[in-house]
């Protein structure tokens, strides 16, 4: 019998290792591979003969149901970028090389889309070179923005946290009787579903965030002024949810901070919160604070989603169920059936029409102004973010699993 | 019977509602008072007029359970500074006439150092005018900087927030095979209780945080940079804990942001984190990133610690039978009578030993090199970040308690 090897890539998320887990429970069930290897860092722990035995480390229940509820990657990540094999095949061929050594019969590669990526060079090179390796990809981001699947795992939990955010800095904004604005900036660079699922934060007594802005449309920091000038007549407190990724209807960037270019060729933003922060100081006498939620949104697995620790975990072993049926260059997605209840299905697409694509929100689901989000937007994200999964906790702390592995290891 | 008034003052914890349930729950039990009123927005509440009527609107257990669990102030805050009397007492003739046209025979106020001043300020006014109120300070702040008490309320859920948090960060950091070192820049701009705590996410396969600064000793950026540059030798990723308020031997604060005095002239910090982000960036070829831990270290009630919200709620029960036992011009302590097992007792002291006075870290409780805590600290710190509240959850968020009454408000 072959065996199959699983790695992870780009950003962190609470759900990864929940897909992680669901492979190794699929293949533990089917039994259609044996040993299960890990290749750490992703893709680079194939180029660099840095592989675990996970058969061997996830060896109980108890373990895979911890490797759940661990945050970030518990085979590590990496931001590698494979060249094009028409022009460099040697990594491809070392790749493969590797693949027959260990006597792979499936590779699985968790993450976003520059994962996808590599599922489509690996899966198209080798198609060329005639392998039987199964290629296939298992979607994961907090963006949201993969195609053709109605959401990925890992983004209900990040949109959880956002909203459970907002909530609780609505509650400590609201203390102080002085007007005050608060600029609280999300992470999406392209895509504002993350941004958009703020609008979570709101019920029967909490209005925040009163205005949303979203990388879909164009920021126009005259109207901006002028909104919250507005609302400042009706109420104290202003609170301002804004993507990283805000930019003006030239395509400038908003964020006020260095932009530089990552491997992949995305800039590198940071700071439109505090450049929002100094516009409302510089024309509008109040309060101002901005709150740029770091990392934790993609990495609070105490705050994680049932529901989307329980897709990420079925997506996983979708995947392994995928390879079982000879199917290759292809990424597990979801089809939303029905939203009240609601229902999905997991199916897959090829990864063709998915790799280095991103799915934004949709304008309509934008109101016109820019500056909110309207219903069938929250209808849409709301079931995402439902159910609490029950945490461990041991000398009170949340219990993950162990990655001295990642830790102990030089490069 | 006479009735009682109670208030909130200072910055937001998770617990200070807790310590409001708590007065309402001694009252109740007690009938010692008959109407519980609040005023809202602190002192500002009794002189402006805007006072609730406690006693009706948290009328059932429930209400009083999900109270508990409401992060920041249920009636809302301020920043007020009452004058010297002996210059000015038109404001406190003003408040004492509120309490004789309520009938209130003791008020509480809960607060850190600041609302201790008024208590301290509020008592000696009554003594001298021979007023039968009496005025019983409660402990809350999250930088756990108030003389007397072994610790205060409101400090071991943020305590809480901040380990988790670490032991987050490092999961999300270990990821990448690449040389890294992240800041994280936590609350706290006289005592480096909080920061410490970050000590607590050390476990069986952790060691982050690798390095912590706090303002008790002196920061020196060479033996900063040497430090980093010793552990980048040994392993890939730092994490540096580091307090906003960390100063060099002359007493500068390290920070690059503005620095400008707040009304009770306190400095406002902002950004030591992104300063020693440039100073490594500028000394050290290695992958840099600063964390803010935002506000939500004061209102993550979603990560409160049992143990604290149970102090809190006794603190506010003992501060009724204080008020009973006809103590005035005190404050509600807590004595620690035992580590293991921990134990503590309620107690009392005068608040003129405790007003514009802070409790910093021993000095013996952190290493010589002024780089780590020591094990003293870490045992202190232990038990007050023991225990999981059961948070309940609505519509997939946390379920707080409204606050409509703060929103609405306009002044």
């Amino acid at each position: 019998m072959k065996n199959c090897i699983v790695a992870q890539s780009g950003g962190p998320t609470v759900a990864i290792n929940a897909s992680l887990a669901g492979v190794i429970k699929g293949v533990t069930d089917s039994g259609c591979f044996d040993t299960i290897y890990g290749s750490v860092n992703g893709i680079l722990g194939i180029l660099d003969n840095h592989i675990l035995n996970l058969t061997e480390t996830i060896h109980s229940p108890e373990l895979l149901e911890q490797l759940i509820h661990t945050p970030a990657m518990y085979l590590g990540s990496c931001r590698f970028k494979l060249p094009n094999y028409r022009d460099d095949d040697s990594s491809y061929s070392f790749i493969f090389k590797q693949f027959e050594r260990m006597n792979i019969g499936a590779f699985f590669y968790i993450g976003g889309n520059d994962s996808m990526d590599t599922v489509l060079k690996l899966s198209e090179y080798g198609a060329q070179i005639g392998s039987p390796v199964r290629i296939i990809g298992i979607p994961k981001t907090i963006d949201n923005d993969l195609m053709v699947t109605d959401h990925t795992p890992g983004f209900g939990s990040a949109a959880k946290y956002i909203a459970s955010s907002i909530l609780e800095i609505a509650h400590d904004t609201f203390i102080y009787a002085v007007k005050s604005v608060t600029i609280v900036e999300i992470m999406g660079r392209d895509a504002g579903w993350l941004t958009a699922a703020s609008a979570l934060a709101r019920n029967e007594y909490n209005s925040a965030p009163h205005l949303i802005y979203l990388p879909e449309t164009s920021f126009d920091k005259d109207e901006f002024l002028s909104d919250v000038r507005e609302l400042l007549k009706k109420q104290d407190n202003v609170i301002v949810a804004v993507s990283e990724g805000i930019h003006d209807s030239t395509g400038n960037y908003v964020s006020c901070g260095e932009s530089i270019a990552d491997t992949f060729g995305h800039s590198q933003l940071s700071g439109v919160g505090k450049a929002m922060e100094y516009l409302i100081k510089d024309n509008i006498n109040v309060k101002v604070r901005s709150v740029e939620v770091n990392v934790l949104q993609r990495c609070a697995a105490h705050m994680a989603s049932a529901t989307d620790l329980a897709e990420a975990f079925a997506s996983g072993q979708k995947a392994v169920s995928l390879a079982e049926e000879e199917i290759t260059a292809a990424m597990v997605t979801m089809k939303r059936t029905s939203n009240q209840p609601y229902t999905i299905e997991y199916d897959y697409a090829k990864i063709n029409g998915i790799a280095n694509e991103a799915k934004s929100v949709p304008r309509e689901w934008i109101n016109e102004r820019g500056n909110d989000v309207l219903q069938p937007l929250i209808d849409y994200l709301y079931p995402l973010i439902q159910g609490e999964p029950e945490i461990q906790y041991k000398n009170g702390l949340p219990s993950y699993l162990d990655v001295s592995h990642l830790i102990t290891k030089k490069w």
